[in-house]
């Protein structure tokens, strides 16, 4: 069977760089199998990338190669890597985006792609999407070894992500990092953080909470509650309607648990 | 070859969870030919759902598994079920999402999915998308037996959708129910409804038609017309401009045909 | 291998419309390998979608198969047309989409689709993706042979596209054509328009720059720049930022390059 090939990205899908991505696959590998993760990751924001590829690439079958481009310093310094995980390959930028699929999945090697032969012939400054990281993702489908790609490096550029902070009151704090279509605040605290306490009490702007809930519909259509996520993280949710529009809170907010 | 399973979701495609149910799908049944219908379904509401599935189903060729999710009562007590139909199978919650496709199609078989060995071995409260549905369509695809799922079940949810009315006075009096992305206006009036009859006049909001047109193009550009559209629905629609933003009407909106 | 067929449109995709598409394709041609290229061209933009299928379309390998439909004028009289290429077949409407993948490669012939056999049995007013150009696709990819589609036709509708205008004075007069998702301003002037020339200074607006940026990252953030995009063409840019939103400048405006 054909090799799998996913794309993530921030090319949104009305201007033609996704399309370019997959014209250059295919033509390089024509039975690669293109399955499209995202093309909404919002522009230029690596967090909100790193995020989604930690949440969405363990789910994948082995031997899948994962495009991830997000890459607002194209042109600049930053390398073009892949890296090599026990059961996946990811192609991207070294900027970040595999600071949080790294912290649960080894990288177990990663290299700096540098190997003209296996990039198209002329390079542009602004899109190396196309111009690099797609003939990468064709060539290793295709077999290329991955040591062909250019030289081992041992230093991955990695993002200061928020943690939770756990103070000596025996309060959690920490905060909102996505806000999914749905309107659910999913913060950074996440259900290995809190371990075996039984919290007592969640804030989040002038909002308390004394229960976690299990589901969506465990309130009342419009009522809000905290609950773990399908990615375990506590996400704050309003049955039938959205909680960012409802509690007017969003991105960077901070959230407290108090244990 | 390999089985086709489609999506029909109200993910979008900047959080994680379409892509999340790909990676389960490919990793249970590897050669599954995946096909996006929409992840751009409004987030929750089941009666657009009932209606896309309606429209977009029955042009796939036969032995098609469809996953349609739009679940906003996911973790309540509302059943997942598959239930298969003369060409195809569709896997999704029971919450009214086959009302419609199924009154031009019957259901030959709708069985409630029970059996643990066609799901995720971990089952969270939030996500039965990917943790539920995604494996048992790889389940289907790869061979297992519709009725492993689990037992059949006789009584689906439909949901209780406006039907146009046929007053005594010859007037039928239906309602919009869809405004697409070029702003035409989708009403519930079939063309079957009217049947032979010739329409004297058309109205919806303060605006009369008296003619009924065949195309988009039979109206000057930025007037407005009425004309049954690619479904036979009647629809209202504005030649080069959207007819919601012009007419400032509306899904719910009253129409009315005088026979 | 099975034929590729791409797919790029207006269709969106929380409407039906590009899920019966695909829907009539895998009915009349199972194996094809359908990748979409996008639903998001503004709609009825038959210039965007122009632009676009002269920037994706080259880089897909030979012998596939391109549907492009943006067709604000369905069911009037334009025609449908299949238009082959050196490496390439696309069918779409004859409404000029071509305009501009044409000037770089040339068409070797192209038909107007008007043999029933190759289009649905019910062909309605409203919706020719599905009920002719989907079919149509399907059969080239299944075998059928370009000459069966219908005659020949010498004389295709070509968009009148502001090209950019060099005056005496040594000024190139050029126009911005297209804002794309990251809000880079993608102008009409091409490097070949400045071939060896050194430009001295670049106009839009309010605004001047004396220097050709090579990528986004050789501005400070929040600075903007002109450099040449992906695609050969003048762009106006602002590093981690929105060229669009930050000038206030759109499609349409005017740009000038004093040599």
């Amino acid at each position: 069977m054909s090799r799998l090939i996913t794309l993530t990205t921030d090319f949104g899908s009305r201007d033609p760089y996704m399309a370019s991505v997959k014209g250059v696959i295919l033509s390089r590998c024509p039975d690669a199998r293109i399955v499209d993760l995202s093309h909404e990751i919002a522009a230029g924001d690596i967090r909100e990338g790193a995020l989604f590829l930690a949440a969405a690439l363990p789910h994948f079958p082995e031997d899948a190669i994962h495009f991830a481009v997000i890459d607002p310093g194209v042109g600049a310094s930053r390398n073009a890597i892949a890296a090599r995980f026990a059961h996946f390959i990811v192609v991207c930028p070294d900027n970040g985006l595999l600071t949080l699929v790294s912290r649960n999945m080894p990288i177990l090697e990663a290299r700096v792609i540098t190997n003209p032969a296996v990039m198209l012939k002329t390079i542009s400054a602004t899109f190396h999407g196309r111009d690099i990281f797609a003939p990468v993702a064709a060539a290793l489908a295709s077999g290329t070894p991955f040591s062909e790609l250019g030289p081992v490096t041992s230093k991955l550029v990695t993002l200061d992500l928020p943690t939770p902070e756990r103070l000596s009151t025996g309060v959690i704090r920490g905060e909102i990092i996505h806000v999914d279509r749905f309107g659910n605040l999913i913060t950074n605290v996440r259900r290995a953080t809190i371990s075996d306490s039984k919290p007592r009490e969640f804030r989040a702007g002038k909002y308390t909470w004394i229960e976690l809930s299990r589901t969506y519909a465990d309130a009342a259509p419009g009522s809000s509650i905290v609950l773990f996520g399908s990615a375990d993280y506590l996400e704050i949710a309003v049955h039938l309607g959205s909680a960012a529009a409802t509690l007017g809170l969003t991105r960077g907010d901070a959230v407290q648990v108090l244990l």
